[in-house]
């Protein structure tokens, strides 16, 4: 049993958004999916994202308000929500506490990174 | 974006452990990986379980004593813990509040479903 302990991760500062990418542990390499966690802190927003990956978001602390597609969609703590490839996206933390979220994220299928 | 909200999803119990299976979104069926959330009352644990799945879960409320390889290790929301394929594992749920935990499983590579 490995244990990966969030209060113990390297993290580093993304503007605002704290981010601790899983590369960091060997174990992850072997994934299906890259994953990391990061943590908005309240009032604060993530910037605007789009990449290729398909991303799964769960929702570890706090409440998250997804920006997609001109909606705003409330997600609570212990739900999840998940982007399309290129789906365009911001992350806000309308709450009073800091937003925790776990992210996966792999490419299609088909698709070979790095190419157009 | 799609959500996935944990208090409309459709669980199924077994035993005390009231279980939610992502096989009930179509979405689900395209990810490198199975998942399901699972919450375990105050007090309880789920039963001990092995199998060949490498299986990430992560700690989304509560707190989880998991149980394997003769110690027990306690996971605190945010955190995560990996079990090895074939590792025998029991969650405990040693808090005063519910546990809820979503798991990540997939197949090692190399090891082809349903062969010994």
């Amino acid at each position: 049993m490995q244990k990966f302990d969030y209060s113990k991760t390297q993290n580093h500062a993304v503007g605002i958004v704290d981010v601790a990418r899983w590369e960091q542990y060997s174990q992850a390499n072997d994934f299906p999916f890259k994953a990391m966690w990061y943590c908005i802190p309240p009032g604060g927003n993530s910037p605007l994202d789009q990449h290729p990956e398909i991303e799964l978001s769960l929702v570890m602390r706090g409440e998250a308000t997804v920006e997609s597609g001109g909606t705003r969609t409330v997600v609570k703590q212990g739900s999840a929500f998940l982007m399309s490839t290129t789906e365009p996206h911001i992350v806000h933390n309308t709450s009073d506490e800091p937003l925790l979220i776990f992210s996966a994220y792999w490419m299609p299928d088909g698709v070979v990174e790095g190419q157009p």
